[in-house]
């Protein structure tokens, strides 16, 4: 199964496609889309849907992990990334992805196995998991292979209880 | 100009387009996008994506006015109504219209001549405006029709600003 795991956002969206072979994860592609602080609000929102289109097109994941959005003190900020999330998951539905969503709390969870871990923490997880090099930069490419391997988590456990059930 | 206003959500997306000739405001079509509240929500997204992408198709406007959000108690709904708005933006930009964004105070100021004025008093100044029998039902279409008239009124303004500055 491959996975796209998105941290949205409307400067720069970070994305990571990871291949779950069994219990195996694998990075296949990982980066950030940024659109010029410059252009117009609604263009940049179609820059990120384009982006999140032909990435998809090219890497065809089996899924889309997305972040969840948390009450962020500057409500305009907010506004905007969940109007990028919008377009994200779009572009997910329109391929005939399934679309799951995590909440920070989850991601930290899986990865770091401790809900309140450090952002640090969860990027050397990551760096871990994956057997990187060195940690992705920006941050915000690190957060989307965390949700990907929070999704890789989530759907082998949900596997072994559909086993357990039909036993 | 035919002008397509919007009052963004998931449940219910206000839609009205009206055309303005001269001073002159007609109401063309107005309505609602309803989605089912027991269908993924990210299915919802396509589907006032999809009935935005078609009502562009089917009564071609000019431009595309939509209302800022403010905030809300309910962060919940807000985000979800953000991506909502994320992806009637996106069906705009793609159409190539020019997406004007107002508050509900700039609303009430060009409809109403008076920003703090009630819910009711927008709805029946629409309704004068646009010389219709009675006030649009649910109160999202008439919100639509005021983001437009709203519009009209600002883009009748910029252009006399224009013209002064070319003297």
């Amino acid at each position: 199964m491959r996975i796209l795991g998105i941290d949205p956002g409307i400067a720069i969206v970070g994305f990571g496609f990871i291949d779950k072979i069994g219990s195996k994860l694998t990075p296949v592609q990982y980066g950030s889309i940024q659109t010029e602080a410059h252009t117009d609000p609604s263009v940049r929102l179609k820059d990120v849907y384009d982006a999140t289109t032909q990435l998809i097109e090219k890497y065809k994941p089996d899924a889309l992990a997305i972040e969840k959005l948390f009450f962020n003190r500057n409500v305009t900020t907010a506004f905007t990334v969940a109007q990028a999330r919008g377009v994200i998951i779009l572009a997910g539905v329109q391929a005939g992805l399934p679309v799951a969503e995590y909440t920070p709390l989850q991601v930290k969870q899986a990865v770091v196995g401790y809900g309140k871990a450090e952002k640090q923490q969860v990027q050397e997880m990551v760096k871990i998991f994956l057997k990187l090099a060195k940690v992705p930069k920006p941050d915000d490419v690190a957060d989307a292979l965390a949700v990907a391997i929070c999704h890789a988590h989530s759907s082998t456990m949900q596997t072994k209880i559909n086993e357990v059930v039909k036993k």
